[in-house]
């Protein structure tokens, strides 16, 4: 996987948010990413290891007839670009769940990724007086705009503190 | 992540099923799998760079209080488990989405995992003669059979081929 800590966290940008600052409607998009070949099959050898992750031949007799990225790679990147790009708060960006994870298409070699994610729903918590959550539509696509991935998930977001 | 393609493939085992072979109520279960410091940094270096994942001390100070896996590596290394032990078909295991994704309580370093899949329901295809889904239910338990991830998945299944 070769990638170094710093390198990462020089991506993150945005300013620091609360539950307050987060409004329905409000999108996010950050950098783009390419995917190769070599870490589509590294991904897979470690977490999917099936023939049409692994091997550009063995891939051509699959049903997808060409080798083809994990969809929990796609969703490992758009995690990265979404950490990157999405709404920033003190606490990190904390998802407690997943829903409606689509892969509309597959992803290939040499393709590149970009994020776009956009506030549904904003919650403050019943219970406790620091805290809420908010509901992100998460949408990745590629350099042909096509989507290759979708999903809603719901983010752990600190509230403003009392001075 | 070091792994080989050959160390995996030894661990895939069962018979290979047809959509006609499941039934609901079905289970499957398979190998353990420990999960340590050293893995959880080098996903997250790549996958999910927030302080929680990469560093005992930063997570000390964070909303976990320690060093915790990504939901997403948790999610990459079930995807691991169930191609290894889920239905085995010989188009492989190819999710079509995620439904109900969630993440009950946080994985540590040296948290042995574990994955269970039971079917829920199986759906022949209405257009396509050869094909149908199949819909999973998965479970990741840690040692403590604590309940660490679940989640709903459609999965792509062959038809029996006419003799």
């Amino acid at each position: 996987m070769g990638f170094h800590r710093k390198e990462h966290e020089a991506h993150v940008s945005g300013k620091i948010v609360t539950l307050e600052d987060l409004a329905v409607g409000q999108r996010y998009a950050g950098r783009e990413v390419t995917l190769d070949a070599d870490a589509i099959k590294a991904f897979a050898g470690a977490f999917d290891p099936q023939p049409f992750h692994l091997d550009e031949e063995a891939a051509q007799a699959s049903v997808f007839g060409r080798l083809v990225a994990s969809g929990w790679h796609t969703m490992a990147l758009t995690m990265r670009l979404l950490v990157e790009s999405g709404p920033r708060t003190s606490w990190g960006l904390i998802g407690l769940g997943a829903d409606d994870l689509r892969w509309p298409r597959p992803v290939i070699p040499g393709d590149v990724l970009r994020v776009e994610s956009e506030v549904l729903s904003v919650h403050p918590s019943t219970s406790k007086a620091d805290r809420g959550t908010a509901r992100l539509r998460v949408t990745t696509r590629n350099q042909r705009d096509e989507v290759v991935l979708t999903l809603t998930t719901t983010v752990l977001v600190p509230r403003r503190q009392p001075a």
